[in-house]
């Protein structure tokens, strides 16, 4: 598989998910600004791979400091996490990643000053959230695997894939773990509109895996859903309110619905880094709007009227009593979510905003 | 508003829908090969408009005619239905509109063989077609328009307005109607994808006629169902079993199931000729089954990667149970549909392929 995102000297390079899957370029992002600008464009995507490209972009704005001293980094520090914060509101694994490496810097902050030195464990961090998420994926996919079914068409919304993290996927990552236990699965891939995650993204990993995928438009769920012989949905999530209401991408909230109507399984596979337990309920969640251009043009071309108005919300929330289950790494939710989620978290020394990180 | 279809003496004139909005051009078909093929390659679609452009085809092919004998008209009038008949199979606007040129060519057949009086009956009746389709579709909007909220936002699926019909439109004429009675609707169109309608079609006849608009992709319509205030839908149909099953654009189910959800009333809106009571329910509705480089590609450019599959149906079916009225010339049917419907089609002197129809 074509990494998603890597670390190199030279800085953070993204492969371009705006060109796939006709074009594999990578666009090389030098310098926090750079970073930032590729998490906003969408370069890069998907909740967990934007928590890892913000740790590498603090990495590599603070590996650029010329600061004189701790409290001089700290400013630094502070401005680096702002401007990577603004890019993108819905995804939380954002904000943890953010906080993961402030705690990293405060805990190389209490040694004597040395630039170079917390340059390197920031460095070394980044790293490990990387390293980690493919592992954290991993275990997602062995706790889902057992929920899919022997055989039979699975749905998926989006591209919760190897695409949208540092690798193997979380919603693919329980598909690919299935597969890979034997199971025969065909996977219907929404097309997933505006931006077409799903036809551009999760079709060609699945065709890259050698795993049956057929896509569908966004508009063919529900009919497939009733008459299809779908057997279960997985999805990914970009921030899971502490109820288990879940926001993912636009769309998920009607699949969900028509799931539910339909006596299928609904899953949400993420990692525990995207559990907001500090919200009661998705409806705190902010809900990226983004430019009505996605919808009104094509690939740049337009395709409705010059001047309709047009609306865009990049994601939408599902109450939690649609979900099944939530898979993370440590295992599986189900209602009542709440204590469930928190069991969850609990078992992860990087559980949440909440919760403390260990020392770097 | 610029006419969807028109008779000349030259043949049958489409506006070409594939082109809209970004160009207003007519495609004159001069036989009935070409009638046929303007109805299948979607130059015009939708179930009222498809009838009226069949009922001109017939006329245009049996003008045409150089037949000896009425026998011999007869197996060309056979010919003509068969090609028209083969184009498009779920709208059964199609059929019913060839079945009464059929009814209309006896009735002519009675009287001694006169190759110019049976054309000109039958282009009369092509005629008759056409302005009773428009006088159909205000009667649609007068008794829709009550249904409507005073203000609000109400939303619909595809495009059944005026470019779907001879004019004015079924769901498109409620709005209307509504609108001109001075209630305040804004109205959210889904871009109904794969052909993309909604956003090619119905906000560009919304614009013209300074009704407010505003484009969503077909996997927002649930959050705005949810969210978004929406006190009504309202949506065409290409079919309408005997138990009150609607066949209509893919899609349509999932925001039927999705309005029921949150409560929002979902009204169908049809002339009695969409009506076809030979059928117990929808499941014996046959659905299209489009190509899918329609899903695979967009206008033309590949958004997929090659050789993915897609699937492609064209319509689904829409449980009557999800439906709260259907909206006919003749008044509002509401559940128990199967009464309902029957005594609406009985209104008719032209209520279904198994009615008669009158001399023409």
């Amino acid at each position: 598989m074509i990494p998603t995102l890597e670390w190199t000297q030279e800085g953070v390079r993204l492969l371009d998910q705006r060109l796939l899957p006709a074009r594999t370029e990578y666009l090389l992002c030098r310098d926090v600004p750079e970073v930032a600008a590729g998490i906003r464009d969408m370069v890069v995507r998907g909740a967990p791979a934007i928590g890892v490209t913000a740790a590498m972009g603090v990495a590599l704005g603070v590996k650029q400091s010329r600061a004189a001293d701790l409290p001089a980094m700290q400013r630094e520090l502070d401005a680096i996490c702002s401007t990577l914060q603004a890019t993108r509101p819905t995804a939380v694994n954002l904000a943890w990643a953010l906080d993961r490496m402030r705690a990293c810097f405060q805990s190389a902050g209490r040694e004597p000053f040395d630039r170079g030195r917390i340059a390197a464990r920031l460095e070394q961090e980044a790293l490990a959230v990387y390293a980690e998420d493919i592992a954290i994926n991993q275990a997602i996919g062995r706790h889902g695997a057992v929920l899919m079914p022997e055989q039979g068409r699975v749905l998926t919304h989006c591209n919760a894939g190897a695409l949208a993290t540092a690798g193997y996927g979380t919603a693919l990552g329980v598909i690919r773990a299935a597969v890979a236990q034997g199971k025969k699965l065909e996977i219907f891939a929404d097309e997933t509109r505006p931006y077409l995650q799903g036809a551009r993204l999760t079709v060609w990993e699945l065709l890259q895996d050698g795993i049956p995928a057929r896509l569908i438009t966004d508009s063919m769920a529900g009919h497939f859903l009733h008459h299809g012989g779908i057997r279960a949905v997985v999805v990914g999530a970009d921030r899971i309110a502490a109820n288990g209401d879940v926001a993912n991408k636009i769309g998920t909230y009607s699949v969900a619905v028509l799931a539910r109507e339909n006596q299928v399984p609904f899953y949400v596979a993420a990692p525990v880094s995207t559990l907001d337990l500090s919200l009661a309920s998705g409806e705190q969640i902010p809900i990226e709007e983004r430019s009505p251009e996605e919808v009104t043009h094509f690939q740049g071309a337009p395709v409705a009227p010059a001047g309709v108005p047009a609306a865009n919300p990049a994601f939408d929330v599902t109450p939690s009593r649609y979900v099944t289950a939530i898979i993370t790494e440590h295992g599986v939710a189900r209602a009542p979510f709440e204590p469930a989620l928190k069991a969850l978290a609990g078992k992860s020394r990087s559980a949440g905003r909440a919760v403390r990180f260990r020392d770097c």
